[in-house]
This record gives structure tokens, C-alpha cells and sequence, in this order.
């Protein structure tokens, strides 16, 4: 069978699962999460109720809703062991990806025998990763960890636990704004690695842990900073067309548009866009930011119309994520762990959706190798046999 | 595209890479590694000859063995987190393969940053995975740690960090037979893994992790215990047809029989089953668990022949790994992690293969959840919205 059947470079084009998680339809620059539109359910859904939704197929009732609350508030205590981990991890500086990549694969430690069920384990990574990842930040900056308020919300806790201090509710609703708009975006990489991890009947644990090692790859996470990086070196909405067009002319990219898969504007950028908008503009010492970034994303679209005609190059989900999660005072070396902390909600309804189909993802490969080669002895090799 | 192309399960018969490493051949029962017969070059090879085969394409010169002997041997020592994880886990009880799992995502730890790019850090996980396992099971033991002996082989270094005693050449011989049998065996789940993680251009302790948690599954790693409990369960040659009978007409699978891929025996099967003659008669006291299991393995393919007939079902590698493992000291939750130090050879030689594509590996998906639905406030949900 390998013999004959062609080599699917990157599997492109190969429909390797079926989900009913979410849609993505570059064409028309869709992206639906189990049936709503992202722009109608991203902005005003808390976090939980998406989690809820990608994991069971339907929005909670209320009594479904404070149940996951509940459930995952009970899980945010990282193990000694992981923190101790961080703390070492800290003292060699690795970037927050590394170090959340390395953290997240100790989750099964401390856990009741209860808990190491497929759906069980997914509520308790997903309720630890903020604690892991703001627990590395704060060790990093030589700050002392903050516990977890099991009153708060996952995204709100999130946001305490890095900065010692209650969010504003405004900076919360951005912040579930954008884990919301990035909980699930078809079969990306990460999420098809957690879904051969898992198809192998392994653990969620382990899934996720493999996921965050495909997401922290820059041809898939990406690299939310750069964009804004441009945003604050042009520092002056009146510089942006002198210095995009000079970018242009020599040939360089701009970061923060155009995607693989989206034809026409990106829904998420939109969300985000709408987000940072709110954000911002509530607060007289952010406005300023704002319309800069605005005015470049205005003076990028139009260049770029008309440096690459036809290529239809949008502003993608990189810029407006910069842009929010710099304003919510998010470093930029936690824009991708925060991306995967919303993903994360996605990776486990994957694997249970994989779970459930009880199959192994096993793939083929063509041979290119050498044939019919004679083992000759270490002393008798002086060059390559 | 996603629209129209058809949904494969599982991927089967997709081609999904271009290898030069192995060549499986069900058909033939043949099992190429880099164009030598697994059973010209698994009983004779150094594990160490059979690693830079699979990374380089070609058996090494002398110069060239003894330049990676070295270097394996500089790495074995794990970082201080490392070992504080493992005491963690070890006071847990973990399994031994998500202790190792758990412990390959730190590997990075304590490596200067020359050892951080891709051929390099093959090198320092590949040289610390068995230093992993080794320390672990003494831990787990309440036995001190034993520190790795730059001097020995990697298989030998193994059993010697597992049993605190130099090993003799006949169980040296029969680990390195096994780990070069196992080393590479074309696309499988774990391997798979390790490609889509590093298509991302992420970082090979990502990928091994992600690899050692897909092999964890029990649909891929599989279970060598039970065979060796079945041959221990008949205990008696004279047993044996009574026994695998009473198994056969119950409807019972017998384990360490039958294979997805080899419809004729597995050739695997045969390297270690001459490995496992070798090792057991030449030591009096192991002759009759050999002569025993030698009964079962006979005794078990006739019979299957008699009550599956055409389905050819043929000893495979799982019955004589866990015999020549049984042989060499190892306990039986160490028959896994074995296995992954031995393929940890191919999950390098994949990862660095990948990554000279350059292509990231992305299926897609086809969406079969809600359409079209309408967000409902939570006050006014009562039901599944």
C-alpha cells in the first residue's frame, strides 16, 4: 500500500479527523466554535461557559456552569514537585514556553486516583496551567508566587496570580475575550499532536504536554511580538506610511498580516480588534496606543493592496493579540504561553473527541534509504559503508 | 478542500513522510534498517553503530564511533531538577514510562547553549534517558541513585545505573541486540509524534516527550508483561497445550501473538528470540524458562494456526522482549521504557529528518458539529442551548 499511494507533503489537504469542536472556513474568513459565530460568542462569553460548550457540545445551564466553575477552581494548587521545577527553570531564565512545555507534563503529580480519568486529568491541566505559568513569572522576576482565589474566575485568577492584585472587571473581559477567540481553531498542529498522542490511548496529560511542545515551534504558535514591536517603533501615526513603505520597498515582511488559511480578513483579528478598541479607548492613557496601532494596521492594509496586488494580505490574529494582551500588561515573552492556555480548552475536547473514536492515528512513510547493504565489521570500515 | 475530500480514519495508507531510516515490510516480513536486515546487523552492532547509522545514512568509522561514544557518554548525567522530579514521582509510585515521560520534558535543564540545537540536543536526551529510568527505579527502590561510568557502552551504562554492578558481555550483547532491534521501525504512532511536533520547528525535547507520551498508549506500546505471565502462569512445558487450548476455546486473545503490519512472523520476533537462546542457555540456572517458553511459543502458533485459520498469526516482538528483558534483570514496568531508549534512536533520526523538510505537518478536518446557532444568555438558559 505504501508502495504505491503518493506522498502527502504536510498532509495538507488530507481530512485526518472529524470534530465537532469548530469550523474554519478561510473563504468566507469564518470560524465557528460548536455552532455561533466566534464574533457573537467570543466577546461575551465567560471562559467556562466556552470550555463547557467545546467539551459537551451545548452552553451550560446554570447549574452546569458553577459546577465546571467549581470543579476547575479545586485544581489551580500546582504540586510542590512542579513549582520546585519552575523555580530551577527560573534560575536558568528559559523563555515562559520552555518552562510551561517542561511544568505541564509533571500534572499528573498530586492527583487522587479519581482525577486520572480522561475527562478529570483535562480539568485539572486545564486549571493549572495559569497557576504554572504565572507562578513562572513571578519566580523569573524573583517576585514570590501568588495562591490561587478559588472565587475568581479562570481568566480573572489568571490575571491575580501574575500581578498580586484583582483585575479590573474590564481587563477580565478582555482577557476571556481573547482565550475565548483562540479556545479552538480546527485541526491546527498542536491539536492534531494531541489527538495522535492520545489516539494511542495514552493520557491527556501527556497530550497536552505534546501539544505545548508543537505549539511553542515559530511555523505555529507564532511570534505575537514582532507585530507590535513595528507598532512601537514607529511611535507616531504620522511616520507609519514612510516607514511601512521603506519595509516594503526592501522586500521585508510586515508581521501581523496575512494567513495560510484565511482568504479575507481573519474573524479572530476582528474580535480582538473590537476587544483592544474597548479596552483602550476606556481608559484616557492607553487611547493614545490605540490609535497608533489603528493607524498602522489602516496604512498596512492599504500598502500592502498595492505593493502585493491580488495577495489579499489582512491583518491576522498576531497584531490585535500584541495589541490586547499588551494593553491587559501581559509581557511579550507570555503572549504564546496565553495562547495556549485558551487552546488548551480545544486540546482537551480534541482528545476526548479522539478518545471516543478508540482508533490509532498511524499514518505510512515511503522508503528513500539505501537497499541491500552487507554489514561490514568496525575494522574493516575506513569510510563509510 | 476539506469539503470534498474523504475522512481517513486513522490516516491509513496515507503517506505522511519520506524516510530514510527503516523500511517496513509486512508483505516480506522484512524489517530494513537503513538498508541493512534487521537480523544481518541487530546481534552483531554496537547500539552506538546502530545510532549513527540511523542519523547519518552510513555505519561509522572508528574515529567517528569513538566521537559519539564520547559524547553520549558526556551527557548522562541528569540535571539536579531532574532527579528532585524523579524523587517526586517516585514517592507517588508513578509508572515507571510517565516517570520517564515527566522526566524527558526537563532535559534541557542544565545544557549550555551549545548543546541547545537540534543534533545536539538529540545527543543529550538520547544519553539521559536511560540515566532517567536507571535513577528512577532505584529511587522508587529506596535504593541510592548510582552515578553513570563515562567509561561503558549505553547499553552497558544502562544495567550497570539500574543494578549498581558491572554487567556481564553476554547481558551487554543481549540489551544492545534488543535496543538495535527496536531503534527505528518506519511511521509508527510515537515516531509520527516526534514529526508533527518538530515540523514546527520546535525543539527535539519536545519531540521526544510528545513521542514518549504516545507511546505510553496501550494501543502502541503495548504491554509485553502479559505474555511473559502467560509462559509463567503454564509453568510447565507438558501445560502448555491444556492451557492455550482452554484460552483459545474461551474466546481469549493470546498475548505475544499477531501483528497490525507483519503477516508473516514478525522478523523482529526471530532477532530477539536467537538473542533470548543465546543469553538464557548459556547460563544453567536459565535453560528451562527458555526450553518453556520456547513450548508455549510452539505450542501457541500451531494451535492458532488450528483455530484461526488464514489469519497467520505469528509470534511477535512483545513475547521475546519481554523473555530476553525477563533474562537480562529487568522488572517487568521496565519493559517500556526500554523499549522507548532503544526507539529514542529513531524518534532523533525522524525529528532531524523533519526538520530538513522545512514543512510544517497540518491535516485538516471535516466539521460535523451545530450550525448556525444563536448565543442565549445564561439567566435565560434553562436547558442544552
Amino acid at each position: 500500500m505504501s508502495a504505491v499511494a503518493p506522498y502527502q507533503p504536510g498532509l495538507e489537504g488530507i481530512v485526518a479527523a472529524q470534530t465537532r469542536l469548530s469550523h474554519v472556513d478561510g473563504q468566507e474568513g469564518a470560524l465557528i466554535l460548536a455552532g455561533y459565530r466566534v464574533e457573537e460568542i467570543a466577546p461575551v462569553a465567560e471562559f467556562e461557559e466556552i470550555v463547557y460548550l467545546l467539551w459537551h457540545g451545548s452552553l451550560p445551564t446554570p447549574t452546569e456552569l458553577e459546577t465546571l466553575r467549581q470543579e476547575l477552581a479545586a485544581w489551580r494548587t500546582l504540586p510542590g514537585a512542579t513549582v520546585d521545577l519552575l523555580a530551577a527553570a527560573a534560575r536558568e531564565r528559559l523563555p515562559a514556553i520552555d518552562a510551561l512545555r517542561m511544568a505541564a507534563g509533571t500534572l499528573d503529580l498530586e492527583l487522587p486516583a479519581a482525577m486520572h480519568v480522561d475527562a478529570k486529568l483535562g480539568i485539572a491541566v486545564l486549571a493549572r496551567m495559569p497557576s504554572i505559568m504565572a507562578t513562572y513569572w513571578r519566580l523569573r522576576q524573583g517576585a514570590e508566587p501568588v495562591p490561587p482565589d478559588p472565587a475568581l474566575g479562570h481568566a480573572a485568577n489568571y490575571l491575580y496570580m501574575l500581578c498580586a492584585e484583582p483585575p479590573s472587571p474590564a481587563a477580565v473581559r478582555g482577557l476571556e475575550t481573547y482565550l475565548n477567540t483562540v479556545a479552538d481553531h480546527g485541526l491546527n498542529a498542536s491539536t492534531f499532536t494531541a489527538r495522535v498522542i492520545v489516539a494511542t490511548r495514552s493520557d491527556i496529560v501527556s497530550a497536552i504536554t505534546g501539544a505545548l511542545g508543537a505549539l511553542k515551534g515559530p511555523l505555529h504558535g507564532g511570534a505575537p511580538g514582532p507585530a507590535l514591536d513595528m507598532v512601537f517603533e514607529i511611535g507616531d501615526p504620522a511616520r507609519a506610511e514612510a516607514y511601512l513603505r521603506a519595509k516594503l520597498e526592501a522586500g521585508e515582511r510586515l508581521m501581523g498580516f496575512g494567513h495560510r488559511i484565511y482568504k479575507v480578513r481573519d474573524p479572530r483579528a476582528e474580535v480582538l480588534a473590537a476587544a483592544a478598541r474597548t479596552f483602550y479607548t476606556a481608559s484616557a492613557d492607553k487611547r493614545e496606543l490605540y490609535a497608533l496601532a489603528a493607524a498602522v494596521e489602516a496604512t498596512a492594509v492599504r500598502l500592502l493592496a498595492a505593493y502585493k496586488p491580488g495577495r489579499n494580505l489582512q491583518t491576522n490574529v498576531e497584531f490585535y493579540t500584541a495589541l490586547l494582551l499588551h494593553g491587559l500588561g501581559l509581557p511579550t515573552e507570555l503572549f504564546t504561553p496565553t495562547f495556549a492556555i485558551g487552546r488548551a480548552a480545544g486540546w482537551v475536547g480534541h482528545a476526548l473527541e479522539q478518545i471516543a473514536t478508540g482508533r490509532l492515528i498511524r499514518p505510512a512513510a515511503h522508503y528513500t534509504g539505501a537497499v541491500d547493504r552487507c554489514w561490514v565489521d568496525i575494522a574493516a570500515r575506513t569510510a563509510a559503508a
